[in-house]
């Protein structure tokens, strides 16, 4: 017997909650954490779950989750986020909440035996308008009272005002802490963000795991010259120096990375900046990933050999301060097993791969078996109006999730 | 018989118009052209002028010339500017003036049988505030009336309203012009402004010309993606292709240039410029300089070259805008031959070199045989508060000039 998803439904929703924080200049969603949009968009969806009949209720950080079955058995959570960045698409993060609100509705229409529960979890404060992962900190108890005084958005305003503006008490956000040992395992559906499925034609992505990433400050510090009165010979180019640097990032991955290893120069300021002077200083940031931790120190060991060997060459003084360094975080192979499995058995193409965005799945993976599906992007596109997933692969990839947690918790 | 250049006089002279503009606070020299610390310092250079009993004048460009020697005669012009830089240092421009002077001063006092006259020329608004080189240009009958109608500053004040402050009616400014048949010559001593007479030992500099300079605006268009999702092998990163072009900048000049050429990235933006973005456009100037036209016109063929063969690889479109493209300026070689002889037989170890940097007499170059002298910039630093020349080298500077001008104008 086999149980269908229902698309026209998922599709209705995911078209209902977009109306929060549309804006119709720019075709955006605008729905960061806790702003207005973004708490009437949990309202409405917290009414979908009570008008379900499900035990329905929003935590002290703002997660709204829904639960269906055995009231003292333990749950399978799914779900995803409700915020968005700003200008953002309609499928981050709703995709994935739709589609663990989907699973219990079929869950429901087709009275299927229950041995444990399934919540539907909307979590808060994603996108990172006050660090992000908010919500998902909170329900896996990494959150903290510091970081919920002192969190403040791009604009200074305080998270607990913020939240205290939501009728929300900020400490309240503690008690959102779910035992692990009520839980199952925790499964999210997620569009890629990335270009890799499309690219390689595969409909399902199971994810083995978020890369872990690296954040380094670079300054490559020179001298300052008249681009006529110095010769070539005698200049120290702060610029050169990077040049020479990203130059050699496809030979040290080849060397020392992965299929998965990234690294990126994605801001770069040069001092003065003028065209006619030699810039004496560089300052730049680049952002390491890659599956294992391992590789990682290889790849941040031969960057940094690189870069001083570089910055001898052409006399300039290097320096480098890590802002970060978040170790991978691997899916468990259950699940991954688990997913594959019924992704396969749909005949979808199937593709193992991580992730290089950062997803709520990477919390709960500290606490209970968690497994994370991706679905195509279209031409990778995300955080932007223009984001889309095709609506056929939105129900091959809420039909896997379905099937998944079936097994899982009947 | 020798005519010693007294350095007590001119190093008198060079401190008291450091004092105009003087800013104690970064001790920085600020006279930008038409500016109040400017104009008085052109009063005071003029009344030093009447003191020794020239024919002393001010220009309608505001120029300040004063003249010895035959009424009738030829002339030998021999200056630099007088204006500065913001935060400029008390040597760019002025040490080329006051040794004008000296010039004139030491004939006058020993009474030197003359041919030609000689005018020593206060050069005005050659940095740039407007342009730049308006007082040569004026000299030398380049001057439009466009140009005088339309030049702004930085802060949008019109140079015809900054002349009106000053009681110059702005378009007496082409009637500074002069007839190139009443002159023999011009020469301008001025420090260096980079680090090669210092660097190479030498204490003088005879300038073969000013490097004719090419400046371009490009732009490299890839495509904005996150630096998680996207792979290395799907990304068109705009900046790895500036950062591929940079690396072959020391090949490009191997191959096409010379010791003279220079190729220069000083300015660059990465869009959108975030840490965990790929660029998705790089926009950057190019600057390139030879002392051949020939060699300029190659060094740009084998960059658009290059460009548009990194930007086929990294799937970027490349666009470039030449925003200038100046030709050289060469010195003239009997002045080169003339200047070359007297530093040698002084005993100065003396270098033919060209100026990368720009100077009042590369106008002159163009209406009567010019010759253009270096002295060696502690450290290659100019344009900066702590710009110096060493006395001695002042002195050798002067000595060598007034040795040449007695030869032209007795």
């Amino acid at each position: 017997m086999t149980y269908q998803v229902n698309l026209e439904r998922i599709k209705q929703d995911i078209y209902t909650l977009s109306r929060f924080g549309y804006n119709a200049e720019d075709q955006g969603v605008y729905r960061p954490g806790f702003s207005d949009a973004d708490m009437k968009a949990r309202f409405w969806f917290l009414a979908q779950l009570e008008a379900l009949g499900l035990d329905a209720r929003m935590d002290g950080a703002a997660n709204v989750i829904g639960r269906f079955g055995p009231p003292d058995a333990k749950a399978l959570l799914i779900g995803s986020h409700l915020d968005s960045v700003p200008a953002g698409g309609i499928f981050d993060g709703v995709l994935g909440v739709v589609a663990g609100l989907e699973c219990i509705r079929v869950l429901k229409e087709n009275d299927a035996p229950l041995k444990y529960a399934v919540e539907v979890v909307a979590t808060s404060e994603e996108e990172g308008r006050f660090g992000g992962m908010l919500g998902a900190e909170a329900l896996t108890g990494k959150l903290t009272m510091d970081r919920l005084e002192r969190a403040a958005d791009r604009s200074g305003e305080l998270l607990r005002d913020a939240m205290a503006r939501c009728q929300l008490p900020y400490h309240l956000a503690m008690e959102a802490a779910r035992d692990p040992d009520t839980l199952i395992g925790f499964l999210e559906l997620h569009i890629e963000q990335g270009p890799v499925l499309e690219q390689t034609h595969h409909t399902i992505g199971v994810v083995e795991g978020i890369s872990g990433v690296f954040k380094w400050l670079i300054e490559l510090k020179g001298k300052a010259d008249h681009a006529g009165t110095a010769p070539m010979n005698l200049r120290s180019d702060a610029f050169t120096g990077v040049a020479d640097f990203a130059h050699e990032i496809s030979r040290i991955i080849d060397e020392e990375g992965t299929d998965r290893s990234r690294l990126t120069i994605g801001s770069l300021e040069l001092k003065p900046g003028f065209a006619h002077t030699v810039p004496g200083l560089s300052k730049f940031t680049l952002v390491g990933r890659d599956m294992s931790e391992e590789v990682m120190q290889n790849l941040a060991n031969a960057c940094r050999k690189v870069l001083s060997a570089i910055a001898r060459k052409h006399r300039l003084r290097f320096e480098y301060e890590e802002m970060s360094w978040l170790a991978p975080r691997p899916c468990s192979p259950s699940m991954m097993q688990l997913l594959e499995k019924h992704a396969r058995k749909l005949g979808f193409r199937t593709l193992v791969m991580p992730s290089g965005a950062g997803h709520d799945a990477q919390f709960f993976a500290d606490i209970t078996p968690t497994g994370l599906l991706f679905i195509p992007s279209v031409g990778g596109v995300s955080h932007a109006p223009d984001e889309w997933s095709h609506w056929h692969d939105v129900e091959k990839g809420c039909q896997v999730l379905f099937n998944s947690a079936l097994e899982l918790v009947t």
